[in-house]
């Protein structure tokens, strides 16, 4: 397990990049360049939302460590992806009972990396994140974890709700937050525990929350609508820290 | 009270508007332009970290309000601080006892603005920020705070020590947050409270914290060292609304 970014170079080595998904964050390409693999890697970066540098070709010599840049070198994020036995494994070995975030379409990476490094210091085991919409693991999600990236297992999941199915058998019990819900204050958030955290404008699908055996409100005593996802995970997590150590 | 957004036209008007201090977003100058004025409008441009946009004359002109933008527009933010009087009345006039937050030199307008948001929600009175260094109320910060800015009123004092003193002679307590705190579900943070928030890498300043009445900690179990400023703030200023709410 871990994140570690490394290089691209060539042509088709970063179109190939790009057709079998991985996250590349940053591409640096000859500048004036126009031919169509170029066109074609310009396409894919936008689409992909990469940040694009044109620079001199000094600079791509400079950065390229195999010399044969062709005119392009991307910058990538590889992360390896733990399974969610893993995270169970993290609490059995620790003789804790477990405690996971499960993160329902968190699309913000900047929210991502606050996340993970708040799961990490609540002393959470693990980190569920859905394969699609949400934010993957890149430059700025390990950047704004600020190192928790490499300490706590994030597991990919394809269906949220069937992992809290099968989770559910391991023992756990699921709180996600909302509204509607209990005052956190006065729900029992002791013991085996996933912690569902819902997306920045939606809050939790509906699906997911179907399966969850609480949901819980945070007191809100102002005038306009809900925290930032990533003070809202922090303060619920820090209500399951307080009532784990009591 | 309030924030707003408006523009301001023409070479002298945005060089003066630099000069005063005016928090100045983003800024759109005629593409190609480079005569003398321009030159200084880039200069503290860069110095001040506005966002540049060269952009054609069609565009200017459409954009212009007075059609006298020769060459640049600039956008601006103008936010009418409060006084800190003001927070203490807003918490006389609700028969509550007062709840402040007063930042220690947070630098990131995102911080700035999720923690505005979460004084909002939390039911504090009012937010307290230093003059100098630490970040200032521009569009990024009304744009995070999620509308929080136009209720919570927000008040810029010139040495935090000295209103922290002068807060003391209206019975207010206050606590900040550092690791070698009192475990902060063991303080008693009910009553009239000063919630302090150090600066994201530093943390509170060595004269802000000899100021304080307590020292709180969060319970760190993880691997790292600390959580986000804006998720350590959402944190504390929950476990101040479950203790106020008891």
């Amino acid at each position: 397990m871990g994140y570690q970014e490394f290089t691209i170079e060539g042509r088709n080595a970063v179109i190939e990049a790009y057709r079998s998904g991985k996250p590349i964050d940053k591409i640096f390409i000859l500048d004036g360049c126009q031919d169509g693999p170029i066109m074609t890697i310009k396409r894919e970066a936008k689409k992909h939302d990469t940040l694009i540098k044109f620079v001199a070709k000094e600079r791509l010599d400079q950065m390229s460590e195999t010399g044969k840049h062709q005119g392009v070198i991307a910058y990538a994020a590889a992360y390896e992806y733990a399974e969610v036995e893993d995270i169970l494994n993290a609490a059995r070995e620790k003789g804790e009972p477990p405690f996971i975030f499960l993160l329902d379409n968190i699309e913000d990476p900047h929210n991502l990396g606050a996340i993970i490094r708040t799961a990490n210091l609540a002393g959470a085991h693990g980190v569920i994140i859905p394969k699609n919409r949400a934010a993957g693991l890149t430059a700025t999600v390990a950047r704004t974890s600020a190192g928790a990236l490499n300490y706590t297992p994030v597991a990919k999941v394809t269906n949220l709700s069937k992992t809290i199915e099968d989770l559910k058998k391991e023992g756990l019990w699921f709180v996600c937050a909302d509204m509607d819900g209990t005052r956190m204050y006065d729900l029992d958030l002791k013991g085996a525990i996933g912690l569902v955290i819902g997306n920045e404008g939606e809050g939790v699908s509906r699906l997911v929350k179907e399966k969850c055996d609480f949901v819980a409100s945070i007191p809100m005593k102002g005038d306009i609508d809900s925290l930032n996802a990533s003070v809202a995970a922090g303060v619920l997590a820090y209500e399951i820290v307080r009532q784990r150590s009591m």
